[in-house]
């Protein structure tokens, strides 16, 4: 295998692909990057056989061929390399990958292509268009929900439901929710579950900046794809019934707050100083007609903030998580919010003024 | 004691002023800053016993008083506040530090400034004016030679010499060397040790971009005084002799070779990708006439680099601490240097091309 490669953009490449490299193994060949020469273009990949991503790079390949490089060592090289066209060598006798650039000549020892797993993705069943942007927010704007103990088995994955014209992502950790709902068309109606940390990363790499604005989506019973650009990322969905979270939102409520969303997370901000995972990050709420009241107290000190509101609805005293509140708040994008509540010991909903793009759930702490 | 600040300008000088506070200790008082407001004037001071930095703020006192705050909390209280007018109020009775800004109230638990150690400096010797931006540099460009062995006494120190308009740094670590100098007004002759960690803190606060380009530096037997801008710092000096650092310089040298340094360095930063401890950070360079070429070397892998030179004398290979020359080269901003040796166990020399501005000494590593 043989090919040339300007510098920036294989370390531009192999930093998305390496993304996907098992940070904990012992198998040494599970360490590397695939990349397959073949018709004038690489593909390189990698995969922790939970997710997999995969890269494509138009370039002049001279021989074609296959090698796994060792991913860290091979990812350094070519990031400290100059801006300049990079000559790839795997010799397949000796094992030895050269990577040739100006005045710099490295030897790395490569291994087989054919003890590298392979992941097949037949049988697609579902297949969306999607917006890009609004694929990354409605990602950054759930994942958080999900619960990070592995032990939780779905919850610690995104549902996407995706119905006639509309696609909504969930998220439940089993003290809060968050769902992002939007429309999109289309009419294929499925439902996945997909681990949030994974598909967080992904979030992570799809570059809104360029010409291609959207993403195809495809699933089959197992599996996940997202398509981007020169990307292709495929993710096991985890199997299991998800909670139906429908039953959980409360129908009616006695309390409506609207209130300035950057007073409210500054002051909670600025109370979750004396919180800690001792007194449970309790902020304690006293709301009332035009202002909202908190409290956080600890050996230290003692933090009270007053906030304006608009409220509907009597008074009441209630406690929550700071953390659970400001996860939510910091990725809400409106000015003004409404907060529902009915009494201090039911959940909480936080959603736009109007409609439902968003409906964040939160279980109050107890105070007494 | 009562005092009214702007937000603003209290939480950039807490950020300087907590760099004096222990990260470790036992005592809860330790943790705090020392405020004393007095003469519409309030001085935040905090030391960990071996440095201390004091600021003086001008700003309304309504209540002149003294008092203890906890570091850490009262530091993240003023930062999240919005840049208004902060009201701070220490009960003396009730030992409570009340801090009010706009809708926001915050009660923190306050110490009596009684406990708090005093440190005094009286019997100033010597005292010297000296460009920011100069001895910045200075204490920079020499500080990574210090040992970070606490064992090692004085080489965790620089040493400060200041002879008839020369003021002179000097780091030793037993392996390597770096030597600073430059000219400065006046005469006061002294040499002092100060800890290099300590010196590389200070250089950080030292803000060059504000009208006052100058630092005083003023020592006594135990202690040096740094004070610039509205800062005070004052550090306990190293107690002992330091090496006779003339008399591990080699006088004459056999090798001189001149070269770029962004080539040299960009060569030695790729070579070092496959160095580590357990190959004692090992770059062989074979120099020969027009040319040096670096090889690094692990089971994982080669590393080959060539980089154009000048050289005088005979062909040499050496090895080096690939760590050592990074270090080094980081600091030079020349464009060229020169690199001095004698033969593959003696010390190497760099230097600029003209001048002993820098002097930077590393020993070779064995190779065979």
């Amino acid at each position: 295998m043989k090919f040339n490669c300007n510098q920036s953009i294989l370390s531009k490449t192999l930093n998305i692909v390496s993304k996907a490299v098992p940070t904990r193994t012992t198998s040494k060949i599970m360490e590397g990057i695939l990349i397959v020469a073949k018709d004038n273009k690489l593909i390189l990949s990698a995969t922790d056989t939970n997710i997999l991503i995969e890269e494509t790079i138009y370039t002049e390949v001279i021989e074609e061929g296959e090698v796994v490089i060792p991913s860290k060592l091979f990812t350094n090289i070519i990031r400290m390399l100059p801006n300049e066209n990079v000559l790839i060598h795997f010799n397949e006798v000796t094992k030895e990958v050269n990577v040739d650039c100006k005045n710099s000549t490295s030897k790395i020892v490569g291994f087989s292509s054919d003890e590298y797993p392979k992941i097949k993705t037949e049988d697609i069943n579902n297949e969306i268009k999607i917006e890009k942007e609004l694929f990354k927010n409605m990602v950054q704007k759930t994942a958080f929900s999900a619960s990070v103990e592995e032990s939780k088995g779905v919850l610690t994955g995104i549902l996407i439901e995706i119905n006639e014209n509309e696609i909504k992502m969930v998220a439940i950790d089993g003290f809060r929710m968050a769902i992002n709902k939007s429309n999109i068309e289309g009419k294929n109606i499925t439902q996945v579950i997909v681990p949030a940390k994974l598909l967080l990363d992904v979030s992570k790499i799809i570059n809104t900046e360029n010409d291609n604005k959207f993403i195809e989506v495809k699933s089959n019973d197992n599996k996940i794809i997202i398509i981007f650009d020169n990307t292709k990322v495929i993710i096991n969905l985890l199997n299991g019934e998800f909670i139906k979270y429908n039953n959980i939102i409360p129908k009616n409520s006695d309390i409506s707050i609207r209130v300035i969303k950057n007073d409210l997370s500054e002051s909670i901000e600025r109370a979750a100083i004396l919180t800690n995972e001792q007194n449970h990050n309790l902020i304690k709420f006293k709301i009332e007609d035009k202002e909202m009241e908190l409290t956080s107290l600890s050996e230290i000190g003692k933090i009270n903030e007053k906030v304006e509101i608009i409220k509907d609805g009597p008074d009441i005293e209630i406690g929550f998580n700071s953390r659970y509140l400001i996860d939510l708040l910091k990725v809400i994008e409106d000015e003004e919010i409404m907060i529902h509540m009915t009494n201090s010991v039911s959940p909480c909903l936080i959603k736009p003024l109007t409609g439902e793009k968003y409906v964040y759930l939160i279980l109050p702490v107890r105070i007494n």
